[in-house]
């Protein structure tokens, strides 16, 4: 189910710049027992981000609105994707001096995983694709998105389920589809997301959480060999939640302690949105 | 007018991957009395970008087809763009293996520029705003154009017409929507597009005009000072064709003979193919 600027349908004009040049952000909000989780954050970052690409957008109240009438109609448990671009009109790349953004709302079933992602970890390569940096658009979750399109055709599902991307410093950044953690002597690592990456929403609870609970976690850069001898690693997205990696490359590794603390934190977190 | 995959409407689904994740490439390309100008050349780029990024599209007879059909309904001048995307489908990033690619065809008026930018030149600003490098991307016309969106606002109509964009080692690589040629001591240069930048179709005629004329001509790095120090500069592009540079940043520079012989060509080189 679709609801572009109010209305349901599930087309848009070429003429957007979503489509012309990839000129828009996204949000994806896992939907649960009918909450859209971690709703709040997700709506700041968007609303954060799009104040740095200068589209006018703000209206938390309205996209609210839209998000809960999706929900009503469509179910309870889904994948809710936001699109915000900045709609039509300018010449070529300069956009209008006021443009009228458009919003693109869709829900989706959920992506269906085995239980076992989820306890006993999963596969993670290396990808041969690389990050561009650019300090402007690092941490957006951006409609630019061929760098993880051309890596994410560099493994099949047997193989494994993510694959990190490297800088063009060849330090690691995130995965295609999610973000990173590693622990080493019981500090947690997460790579910065100051020259590229997207700081995704569950990344930022995820540090939150540790911080609160008295957990070193710290920013910094990771090289392939930090990942390589890591004691546990793990990945996070707004879908996923959170996965202990099992295996990097060829280096198998055990779902560790602290991995298993944040992703009891992370369940709980939801469960009392859930309940709320 | 519009046509998407051959029909006529000017609306696309959502789901489909060039506004989700601008996951395609498109052409510009000026329609002058009925004759869409370099064709074959545009025809020749998309399909072997298509290749590159692994889009399964080579009917280049069918695009002809269509482009005949939008120039017959529509006019004989105007500006024709073909937008090639990956098409709908796919586990979010990861393409289906066999995609369906979207071709949307759209024909619209010349944009109006004075007679002056062709004659007497135009003035570029450097901009802040930096391209990223990705090599696998370099080159490719693809829908990922965030960079040249925000580098496009940095200056107005009346201040300038084009910004010059570095890379990340402060390497000049092309005008947010044009590609650049310097002139010195008789020599032409033009940035490599190999780390980022696209390989412009005018820019490639340029190079084999001036090859053919026995003038010589490098692709090399080029730095900021050696745009300040050139003799002349111009730049290219499959809508404007060519404007040489009257002033860049506080350089006021001249329309110099290299410029105006290789303007020459060019427009002998459109009259032939007009005139065929």
């Amino acid at each position: 189910m679709v609801l572009i600027n109010g209305k349901k349908t599930s087309q848009i004009e070429i003429a957007d710049r979503g489509f012309q040049y990839g000129d828009g952000l996204f949000e994806t909000i896992k939907v649960k027992n009918g909450v859209p989780l971690f709703l709040c954050k997700h709506l700041e970052r968007l609303i954060r981000d799009c104040k740095k690409l200068s589209i006018p957008f703000e209206d938390k109240a309205l996209l609210k609105h839209e998000i809960s009438v999706l929900i009503q109609e469509y179910g309870r448990n889904g994948v809710l994707k936001i699109i915000l671009s900045r709609g039509i009109g300018g010449r070529g790349y300069r956009p209008l001096g006021k443009p009228l953004p458009t919003r693109a709302l869709s829900i989706h079933p959920n992506p269906v995983y085995p239980e076992s992602f989820e306890r006993q970890g999963v596969k993670v390569i290396l990808c041969r694709n690389r990050l561009s940096s650019n300090t402007t658009l690092a941490g957006i979750k951006h409609l630019n998105r061929l760098e993880q399109i051309l890596a994410s055709r560099e493994w099949n599902d047997c193989d494994a389920q993510e694959g990190l991307m490297v800088d063009q410093a060849n330090r690691i950044v995130e995965g295609t589809k999610s973000n990173l953690f590693i622990v080493k002597h019981g500090i947690i690592y997460t790579p910065e997301i100051d020259n590229c990456g997207v700081a995704g929403v569950v990344r930022s609870i995820v540090m939150e959480s540790a911080l609160e609970h008295g957990l070193e976690i710290k920013e910094t850069r990771i090289r392939v060999e930090d990942v390589a001898s890591a004691d546990e690693l793990f990945l996070t997205n707004s879908v996923i939640i959170i996965w202990p990696v099992k295996q990097f490359v060829e280096k198998v590794i055990g779902v560790g302690p602290v991995t298993q603390r944040i992703q009891n934190w992370l369940f709980k977190t939801i469960e009392l949105e859930i309940g709320k």
